[in-house]
């Protein structure tokens, strides 16, 4: 079977780290072609996933495509789709998700539980609705790695939103942030992963750890499951779906946002769990039985970031220090150049004991510097 | 650091799975464009292992090779280490691990326990020693994978003995066949993984399935140990040792073959170890510290091996079933054409009970067949 992808990121690299388990032919496209998956598929294109005519070509030839962002053309896999190729998720669910304002037009649509919003198509509009505030102003398209997004807690910060069509949310006094993984395969079939927690750097806005199956009392969890599986199966598509959800402090289950795709919270399901994210995705496009969710042992990741005020080569200092740890795996994604806050690589703690998860994840933290 | 290997089996391609979890950039040169390793690495280069010039182009430019197989010329290994390039293992080790009769006699002159022999260089000299039977023939230069070993129980067998260089060995009166792999940085320090244990085919010769770690006492896990660190201490190189050990029926341990590579016996450490024998090897060629051996889980492993009776393009009968158990890892090797007895791919088993190991060992065995 031939399988594209549509990026070459990490999230590419760690699915073809995946597929050479199985007999899959894979094909990637994206513009650099130094990127993290470049190497790794058997047909390497590059190429502008944003272009029709590019992820059209790209794909014509292909029995099934897949994406490792959702910033590609959709107009493209509409008619690849139309021609029989199959796409996971579906260009109408990549289309929801992709822009924000029509993301949380969805959630109101099924009864999902998500934050009140409004939409603003200017900063003149975002200034009528001060009375709104605090609240989170996103961009409705193109915010990527926490671009894109901003907290408005007062008058004073409403310069800091976006002079384009967004969507202002009310903001959730959020207890705890976590992510749930539901993957449907072809015959509408879910499974779900344990759901990871959050932490996030205060500053980047980017997530910083985690820490997985999450802390959370029986009760959240079933919320948490039942509103992750509602928004996947109303997204009406096979593919993995990554729910991040506010859990606020009267013990309400929000949903925060959905990425159609293998994703940051699940980095840990590679050794934390019998079937990886990655995994399980080959899975659902192959036709295969869905995998098995279940924690082998119970993981924490750290997110490698660019460290600030550094650009250039990326140089990993401390990293022996890490690779001494002896339950901690390494992951560098090999991307030459480190930048401020850009995701270098992550690195996966497994244990029965939480507080040596949360002991190693902030050891790492402080050992491991990416500088140039 | 630029790492070449020579060789592009599925040795190959679980080694470039894994060394996408490093920044390193890889080289792979192997006759044969479509192996297994081919697509996975930054370089592919299609040409002869066994052939100097080839060899000595290929590795000129790098900073360091390994091989995934010993049959490869080791004179340009010989003149690349000369000039600085860095080998995994020694072209020395090589030499002595590639000729089997070699490999006896580098036992015997290092004190380490293996089975008495012989050396015969015709059918003619075999025929002479039929006091020595029952023996096993082995030949010297190019076996692999059960081919060129030959077991000579009696004079009725001396027809199936080689007519070149060979070595014959005393038959152990096996109790259980064993495998350490010893691993060796650049710094001479060890680390050794848990025995595995293992179980042939009677018929084709070819490891079967194993479990790790192998049921054994202290005293023969003590001198397994010992012996393979003697092995791999003595043939003076980093890298790491793959040591096929015999339990005789008396709780003694004898030394049977050595490979200088990652190997079969390892494969289960994928998912079973916390640093599997793949991210070990590239540690010690990167330069950065040793991995963690300890088990995750006990693990067993079922070689996936072509069907008798079949040759041509591999179908793989009854992977949905194997798919479907929950606690195994399926790894296809992505050769496009099977043959009797060929190595299609392995399943890795997790679990704490044993007897589940073996459980599910025997029902993939008996639900996966790989025909064409």
């Amino acid at each position: 079977m031939k399988v594209g992808i549509l990026g070459g990121g990490q999230l590419g690299r760690m699915l073809l780290q995946a597929a050479a388990n199985y007999t899959v032919e894979t094909y990637v496209l994206e513009n650099d072609a130094t990127c993290p998956s470049a190497h790794l598929c058997h047909h390497f294109i590059k190429g502008d996933i944003k272009d029709f005519e590019t992820v059209y070509q790209f794909g014509k030839e292909l029995d099934a495509l897949t994406i490792e962002i959702e910033a590609v053309n959709i107009e493209a896999l509409e008619k690849l789709a139309e021609e029989g190729v199959k796409i996971f998720p579906s260009p109408s669910a990549i289309r929801i998700i992709k822009n924000k304002i029509q993301q949380k037009e969805f959630y109101k649509n099924n009864d999902i539980p998500s934050s009140n919003y409004l939409i603003t198509n200017s900063l003149e509009e975002l200034a009528k609705h001060t009375d709104f505030l605090p609240a989170v102003h996103k961009i409705g398209e193109g915010g990527y790695d926490g671009k894109g997004v901003q907290i408005i807690k007062a008058i004073e910060d409403l310069h800091k939103g976006f002079d384009a069509p967004s969507v202002l949310e009310k903001m959730v006094d959020v207890h705890k942030e976590i992510a749930v993984i539901v993957c449907i395969n072809q015959q509408g079939e879910t499974a779900i992963y344990p759901p990871a927690e959050m932490l996030f750097d205060p500053i980047l806005n980017l997530l910083d750890y985690q820490v997985s199956p999450a802390r959370i009392s029986e009760k959240v969890l079933w919320k948490a499951e039942a509103i992750a599986v509602r928004v996947a199966k109303s997204l009406q598509s096979a593919g993995l779906f990554a729910v991040e959800l506010f859990v606020d402090q009267d013990q309400n289950v929000w949903v925060n946002e959905t990425a159609p795709r293998v994703h940051n919270s699940g980095h840990h399901t590679i050794e934390g769990n019998y079937s990886s994210q990655y995994d399980m995705l080959w899975r659902i496009i192959l036709n295969y039985p869905l995998g098995n969710t279940k924690p082998i042992l119970p993981a924490a990741i750290v997110n490698l970031l660019g460290a600030p005020g550094f650009s250039g080569e990326a140089i990993y200092e401390g990293l022996e220090d890490v690779l001494k740890i002896d339950n901690a795996f390494v992951h560098l994604y090999g991307k030459k150049e480190t930048k401020p806050g850009r995701k270098m690589g992550h690195v996966t703690i497994l244990s029965n004991d939480f507080q040596e998860l949360i002991f190693q994840a902030h050891k790492i933290k402080q050992k491991l510097q990416i500088v140039s």
